[in-house]
């Protein structure tokens, strides 16, 4: 209910002298012929925001109900997958009798995901059913009959030989490299991983030089395992960040904590330039003059997996904490956070679970760049995906109605050891980056180049 | 409405005492972890029947009311592209002046299954925002919120030369490839067509050697146009066979003049042995059972490319006719038709094509096969899809919950050269195959052998 009459509120503020057309969007409802129009622009940094699919978000006109403002969860309660302490021990107990399955670092990124309902309805790694919907439709059903976007398979491969220590077993327990206890994954259902087809199907190519693929796909088994998972304690890391990984739970409680009654997330993995910085500002000065009080920014680097030559996330942070000691992010409009999600770079296809995750951490705008989550391609010397698909594939995927989507083109910047531009980026933040390229650098001189593991 | 009320009534019929369980699964609701259980089976030549999903159709108990009992078309009034008699020579004469775009011969195949509604509701080849939505959806979203299937891209290519000469003119005329007129694209769109990406999300591969990429993907052009298609005149092939070439308006027509209550449709490129023709023949007395009082089978031959191994088109509709006259299948219940889509060999994706455009027709029951559309890996020695993979992805499919899914397995029957099992195939229908297999033996030796154009 409360859906339609924001956009209608919405549509009714965006008749704005400024206008580029009349012709105002409603996500919810797009024609297969209507073309798409930007209902505002604005000309910072030769930056071009569009405002689309008004559907799920209004301003607050009564302050005493903005706890009540963030958007609900992606299909339902949020999930919380972690054993309440008091039934640890007897679960422990319960796990150490099961069959083992050994997670890698990445899959423990994974169980982290899951644990805390980032993938929300999601209660563990996909069964077949899941997974077959996740790979050719993007999103899964709901027994409502509604849809759930879900663009990424989130699956648990196994080998030969822990397909037959599962043999029969319903519940599987999870276990750390070094053998300590993760979680139970429990009415366990093992089917084949057929890697080809989800490579091409997740990526629109099965060109050898995939990061995600040769990190994590081609060593993986021929398996699937998919269940419902418990985890036995909060997954940590204890790399001196921990305190950045809230959990949506956690994020939306900081969120009524600041009364905020719209949040816009920013997903990177690259160091906040000043461009970016403006472009947040910008937002939330539109959000005001759109009628909301209290905008808050979701700053949120992904803290999973990345490739070799992207910026380590350690140095990231401090990049981000600079930002907002040297004021050029509103720490008091500002939550910096990490996502704990492994990184895929499969473009159009992956940047429907950036904007699905953010909505479970209760944001209801998303800002969405040139080419979200793309790369080169492995072996051609091309862009990986037209860069303007991921936008165009964000507006209409299925799921993510809800959410508006903030499209925006910017400037590229040279990031190959030259000078930025005047403005580009506060100086602290620029200082952390520089000494760490030449810390790379003088390692590098050490040693033969990193090569990216396979 | 009436979704609801059959829903019930089947779910009430089913509960019979042969069922393997009493859990009945209503498709149109699936939960996200809810398995999906076989309500009844028959063992007609070890065959499997499940009936799933049982949302959309029901008896008609009012015999009254039998013309409104078939299904609606998928998304909207049925499109008719054909221009009316009255304004060819107008429109003739305009498309003179167009730029043109000469066709392929499986192009006017796709203009042929435009023109009818058989993808209805599309109404024209494809523009970017439909075609990113079937290559990463299945499913294009409609003004009103809901989901149509459309798993396969119905695109045109067209190379650089052809985007010069169309250039910035709104309409495009279309060329047979003697230079004779076909129709016009009006309101045309010209966008990349990124080959890789195209065929990995359709086949789950890019493995070279797939019957539809080779045949059509490697040659065609870069960019791919799309717009509203009108067509000067109904496409016809003049081969002898055009009178089998039913639209999904005259199919219906059929179906109203029979008093059809229920229609399950049969999608085949190949000869129908007798365990099709007993598992069609059982399907119709179950459907009977179930208080229908008159289901027709329409028997549904794909007519547009096959790859160079399949038994030719008018081969199979001898075969097909043979059938009939044998009373193998009663020719007062079966409708013989040719349906003019290329076929793509593409498996899961290509299978909620073959459904969705039958429902088009009239049809809401469709029984669908191991592995649908699929075909062996074209450089491994496996099946390219998982042969249990085509039902399961039909079932869930985004916009075919209205459709009522007879998935069936059946023994596997060589066709190499080897007689057929008492039974198999009537005499007729074999002899017919025998005559085309000495012929092409005859040809072949007097030949090198023929080798799929690239």
């Amino acid at each position: 209910m409360a859906h339609t009459i924001r956009a209608q509120f919405i549509t009714s503020t965006h008749r704005h002298p400024n206008h580029q057309t009349s012709k105002t969007v409603v996500r919810r409802n797009p024609s297969i012929r209507t073309q798409t129009y930007p209902i505002y622009h604005c000309n910072l940094l030769s930056q071009f925001v569009t405002f689309l699919s008004m559907s799920a978000s209004s301003p607050v006109k009564d302050s005493s109900v903005i706890r009540s403002s963030l958007i609900d969860p992606d299909g339902g309660p949020l999930v919380d997958l972690v054993v309440p302490e008091s039934e640890r021990a007897l679960k422990r107990a319960e796990a150490e009798s099961m069959p083992k399955v050994k997670l890698t670092k990445i899959d423990i990124e994974w169980v982290h995901v899951l644990s805390e309902g980032w993938a929300n309805p999601l209660r563990g790694f996909m069964r077949e059913e899941e997974y077959l919907q996740s790979l050719h439709f993007n999103c899964l059903r709901l027994s409502d009959g509604s849809f759930v976007n879900m663009s990424l398979p989130i699956v648990l491969a196994i080998g030969d030989k822990d397909k037959e220590a599962v043999g029969e077993s319903s519940n599987v327990g999870l276990v750390r490299p070094n053998g300590d206890l993760v979680g139970i994954l429990r009415s366990v259902q093992v089917y084949k991983h057929k890697k080809e087809e989800r490579i091409a199907r997740t990526w629109g190519t099965t060109a050898p030089g995939l990061p995600y693929v040769e990190e994590v796909i081609t060593p993986a088994g021929n398996w699937l395992v998919g269940g419902d998972l418990e985890v036995l304690e909060p997954i940590k890391y204890n790399d001196g960040l921990d305190h950045y990984r809230l959990s949506p739970r956690e994020l939306r409680k900081e969120f009524d904590r600041r009364q905020a009654d719209a949040v816009f997330a920013f997903q990177l993995r690259n160091p906040v330039h000043n461009g970016h910085a403006l472009l947040m500002n910008d937002t939330r000065r539109r959000l005001l003059e759109m009628g909301y009080k209290n905008p808050i920014l979701l700053l949120h680097p992904l803290g999973g997996f990345t490739k070799a030559d992207d910026v380590p996330l350690d140095v990231r942070m401090e990049q981000h904490s600079k930002v907002l000691e040297d004021g050029v992010l509103d720490p008091e409009t500002t939550v910096v956070a990490i996502f704990p999600s492994p990184m895929h770079y499969a473009g159009p296809t992956e940047v429907q679970w950036h904007a699905k995750a953010r909505i479970n951490a209760g944001a209801n705008f998303y800002i969405v760049g040139r080419d979200p989550a793309g790369m080169s391609h492995p072996t051609e010397k091309r862009d990986l995906y037209d860069p303007d698909h991921g936008k165009k594939v964000l507006s209409m995927a299925p799921g993510l109605e809800k959410l508006n989507i903030l499209p925006f083109r910017m400037r590229t910047y040279a990031r190959n050891g030259e000078n930025p531009p005047d403005g580009f980026m506060c100086p602290g933040g620029w200082k952390v980056l520089v000494n760490y390229y030449e810390s790379l650098q003088a390692e590098e001189a050490g040693q033969s180049p990193a090569v990216l593991s396979a």
